[in-house]
């Protein structure tokens, strides 16, 4: 169940990237498992990965394949192959090497193949059942097959998250077509999260890292579920060089629009994996303002976001409103004078001058709190700074969710 | 429902110090939610406070009035008269006013009272039925109500908790009694905690100050259950001054006996709350060793502490390790070596050489997880530093208690 809409978009397709999604048997029911994606000769390629010192064996991998010009990106979900030492390496490398076997691709190395994988962390990945899986895998690659994809790489999603946009651009139409999945372990800095993002667009290099490192920062390194940053999470950026124009210059309109169309699938698909995460029933927006900097803003928002009991009562749609002073008052911010302090549920104020508003009437709150998508607004009166983060209530379904994962 | 026995104890008087508590009609029910302890003329006084920047009222009197030679210490439960602004402060004044106004003690201010409040934040403080009460409190004083005390002072716990220790120096018998009160919003630096501890030794202020700082710092600033650090919470120590010998030196055999004696209490009152945290099911140590620094083994104690994985983990009784590691990485440790540290469930080692290791079988994970108290032990491979702090699991109870706390 999810927190309004998340309806899976028209996905118009990029010619020249093909896709296909199987069941390998990873996972202990039949569902899909395992996802290609093929990108063309040309294409560019950027990425960023989660920051955990214990980075599962395939965020290695992908670290040193990403600049060697790729040409397939290669998903299993049912298992992370984290924590699974040397071993681990060597079964990402086999699957790399499995495609390099097998492909149409002339002149192709394993290097060109980046593999990624999502599920249980410390279980040795069954790299047999990907490599049986990989002839079907590659004979049937089609341009439609993005919805599949997104199918493919769910773990504890309740449903599969894509995003699209389109613009024109001196008679030619430009297209980002993004898939993701999450939906525990999220947190900044690449959690339990796999975005795989692609345009036609012909992006010089280190254009497309710029917009892959903005973007992902102002999206999926703005989430939270429950505050653990997985082993494992990553998120990558196509550019299939298909257009005549070229993005290489950060400075022109061309730049300017398609980073406005990279920026809205990377949001979407960031807010989708909040809005399926584990167990929510609240749509939250955190959003701190006035402050003395941005990372200030980001210290309070990420401790309210956190708070179980902040979380906690908006799962019950209690105005408890001194949960998100409290919290504020702990996160840490240097000489904060909370005489200067507002806050606010939505539009209705609810602290100011340090204790509650005179203005409050607790039925404005509790009207606040009943719907499903709620805003809490900190205004610190320290300065211009602002920020916003997505996170969820804690629910009893996260409880079942996490206390049963591998039962 | 706690984990493990946390039975009320025998508590021997301390001739000096009296003790009462009343229903004044702050809970809804008519439960016990006023105590007042009576201090002798010339004892000494102690304590540590919240760090929250909103920090409650009563706090802000309490840091003010300590230094004043307390003779009495005032605390309501059902209200945290926090987040109240410049009516909270007069409202905690006019208690201690009360006080003043009705004791018999001679030349009593109103600033030799020390007031503590705990319960929701951010309603104003009922004082007119705190000062009502308050002729029934005086009258009914005596030195064996330690139990109805402990009992007055609850707010989500579910049962009284106290600790006491007794030792003999040169003929005399020095004893420690305290009593504390948890559950939710516990977190290192004073949470939603509060604890009385007394001896009826003789001991200068200035090594009272120590005691208390210290005995502190080893119990209730390590523990943890939902990571929320409260707006009230406080730890008082009073030394009676019954005893002939004095102590008045940090280097002597007698103080090393009291501190012996006070930190057991301290540890004791502190592990109490945790046993009894909101909806635990088990008691969980969590133990770092080999760290740089004591500092580097906090941050990676209380990044898995905190984790909602592992503790939903722990309440499934999964040996779902990875959860564990994956805590581990996102710590923040600087040049963390993964292929150096060994995680243990009990004795049972999980983790060596980044990945599983070679001897751990499942079903020895599976029956450390299945007892009601679990250590966690990590060692970094760093170095001889070492911490150790107490937490409790994540359950379905948990979410139920702190959803409907106001309703």
């Amino acid at each position: 169940m999810t927190v309004g809409s998340v309806a899976f978009p028209d996905m118009p397709a990029i010619s020249t990237i093909r896709l296909n999604a199987v069941s390998a048997g990873i996972k202990k029911t039949n569902q899909l498992d395992l996802m290609l994606m093929e990108l063309p000769a040309g294409a560019t390629v950027a990425g960023v990965f989660t920051q955990n010192a214990f980075c599962a064996a395939p965020v290695m991998v992908c670290k040193q394949h990403i600049t060697q010009h790729p040409r397939y990106i290669l998903v299993n979900s049912g298992n992370a192959n984290a924590c699974t030492g040397e071993q681990g390496i060597t079964a990402a490398l086999d699957c790399c090497k499995a495609i390099e076997a097998s492909s149409s691709v002339t002149h192709l190395a394993h290097q060109q193949v980046l593999p990624f994988s999502t599920g249980v962390i410390g279980e040795p990945l069954p790299a047999d059942k990907i490599i049986n899986a990989i002839p079907a895998l590659l004979s049937g690659l089609d341009k439609s097959h993005w919805p599949l994809a997104a199918n493919s790489i769910m773990t504890t999603d309740t449903c599969p998250k894509g995003a699209s946009s389109t613009f024109n651009y001196q008679g030619e139409t430009i297209v980002v077509n993004g898939i993701s999945k999450g939906a525990g372990m999220i947190n900044p800095n690449m959690a339990t999260m796999l975005g795989f993002i692609a345009t036609n667009a012909t992006v010089k290099q280190d254009v497309l890292d710029v917009l892959s490192f903005n973007a992902a920062n102002q999206s999926f390194n703005r989430i939270t579920i429950d505050g653990d940053t997985s082993t494992n999470d990553s998120c990558i950026l196509v550019a299939a060089g298909e257009t005549t124009c070229v993005v290489d210059d950060s400075n022109s309109d061309l730049f300017r629009l398609l980073e406005k169309a990279v920026n809205s699938v990377y949001k979407t698909l960031a807010q989708a994996i909040v809005r399926d995460g584990e167990g929510a029933t609240k749509f939250i927006s955190v959003q701190v303002e006035e402050g003395a900097t941005a990372n200030e803003c980001l210290q309070v928002a990420y401790a309210i976001a956190h708070s179980p009991l902040v979380k906690t009562a908006c799962f019950a749609s209690d105005p408890n409103w001194g949960r998100i002073v409290a919290a504020i008052g702990y996160a840490g911010i240097e000489s904060l004078n909370v005489d200067n302090i507002r806050v606010y549920l939505d539009d209705v104020l609810i602290v100011e001058n340090g204790g509650r508003a005179d203005s409050y009437r607790e039925a404005a709150g509790q009207e606040v709190m009943n719907q499903n998508e709620i805003t809490l607004r900190v205004c610190l009166g320290r300065g211009d700074a602002a920020e916003t983060i997505w996170t969820t209530d804690l629910s009893h379904e996260y409880v079942t969710i996490n206390a049963e994962y591998r039962t």
